[in-house]
């Protein structure tokens, strides 16, 4: 399928928006952020998979900018669904990935938003309400904002996997195969670090960490992280090499050097 | 040992020179963090234990405030040693607390500086730069000063270990005796999460989560966190109930009740 042809003005004003959006969501995440008596229901009945009043209300407040601003648009949300559209752009919205980090009080929760087509993503935001830090990329530009100003981003230069910093946000990643595939990583890298949910990948794109390795991701938890990644330089396929963008199995390289070298340990059986 | 006796006007004197200290390894510390081609040393070599220029310069700031404010004190310091002073107080500093989250771009570690006398810590303060958050407690106060501003600090209420949160660092805590006790606990905890090194001990004061479990620690990575959860209102013991000020096996808790329902599944063998 062709992707949507976006003229540079449309992209511009589609920036505009995703920035619109962003913002959106900081009131109604740090309303209830460390708040006490925040109530988590949990939906997941085998585990837990917590959502609070602040995903909603974020989501909400997202979906009432997109109504005004780009009502043409498709809308895939974590908590309220797809909302169909008309242009070919969908905006992909996870209004508060890594609710456990949320509820721990922890600052390494985000906001995702990624504009995408078909093929995958545009553009995308991992915004840190809490930190004021915002990791953007797409259309040609990466940058992050935050408490040391606006700076570039770019991922690292090749190292070897003896020497590379690999994230997960837990240590039980994915069924037990994909556990032991994770495991072979991380016993050759540097150092393993985990609990950090979208924080990783934005780490991933300002060139601080070299891979994040993940099981079992939704489309809303890696499209905005793809977006940016990419424009950092960096690497984002499944675990075979193909398309990342519809989740599951993902690993997000800072270059194709450290992917290859990863992806073949992931890869290997021993 | 007797306590030293410190008048009301003291207290607040090395207040006022604790905060000083945490001021002045804020610019120590941003100078480099997230800069590119930040060296680590390794000191530890079976593993990785890493020392960078910020820790160092960090350190030598504190200890420059010090020399001019309190000659008197003796200071221990993680990364200079000790100096020794005749005031019967110490200095307890880890100049960075979590290099290696430090190293990846996390913004969990901290500058921990406490003020002990021989039978533990008199006050102390958990320090985050890069966010701007600051905690501390002991001597009869206990706030948090971020971007949310400055409010009281204190932790959660008791509830059952099956709906608790509970904090280590790594997955891999201490022996294999040690982290067999510890998967004891989090298989019982409503959610375990890793990597924050000491900002778990800064979310346990202020009320997000139930308990930090960990081993291994040294006294310049516990006096501070001991003194902030006292002075909100939690318990913080080695893994016998006993003072845990020398570092080891720490348990700390957000009340005496989970701290006790804890501890029992801690020592169960099973």
């Amino acid at each position: 399928m062709p992707r949507v042809d976006l003229a540079p003005d449309t992209v511009t004003g589609l920036w505009r928006v995703a920035h619109a959006l962003a913002d959106a969501a900081r009131p109604a995440t740090l309303r209830h952020f460390r708040a006490p008596g925040l109530d988590a229901q949990n939906k997941d009945a085998g585990g837990f998979d917590p959502v609070t009043a602040a995903d909603r209300e974020a989501e909400t407040a997202i979906r009432a900018v997109l109504a005004r601003l780009r009502p043409e648009d498709a809308i895939l949300g974590e908590e309220q669904g797809r909302t169909p559209g008309q242009s070919g752009l969908t905006w992909v919205i996870d209004p508060i990935d890594g609710t456990r980090g949320y509820l721990s009080g922890t600052p390494t929760w985000g906001v995702l938003i990624a504009l995408a087509d078909a093929e995958g993503p545009i553009l995308g935001i991992i915004d840190q309400p809490y930190i004021g830090e915002r990791f953007w990329g797409g259309a040609g530009e990466a940058f992050v904002q935050g408490p040391m100003g606006k700076a570039p981003l770019a991922t690292r230069a090749p190292r070897p996997l003896s020497e590379a910093i690999l994230f997960s946000t837990f240590p039980e990643v994915g069924t037990a195969d994909e556990g032991a595939a994770f495991a072979r990583v991380a016993a050759r890298a540097r150092l393993t670090r985990y609990g950090c949910d979208c924080y990783a990948y934005a780490l991933l794109a300002a060139g601080q960490i070299d891979l994040v390795i993940e099981a079992g991701l939704q489309t809303h938890d890696i499209m905005a992280p793809i977006a940016v990644i990419q424009a950092a330089g960096g690497v984002v396929t499944d675990w075979t090499g193909g398309p990342a963008h519809q989740g599951g199995r993902v690993i997000a390289a800072a270059n194709p050097t450290i992917h290859a070298e990863a992806l073949a340990v992931l890869n290997r059986d021993e």
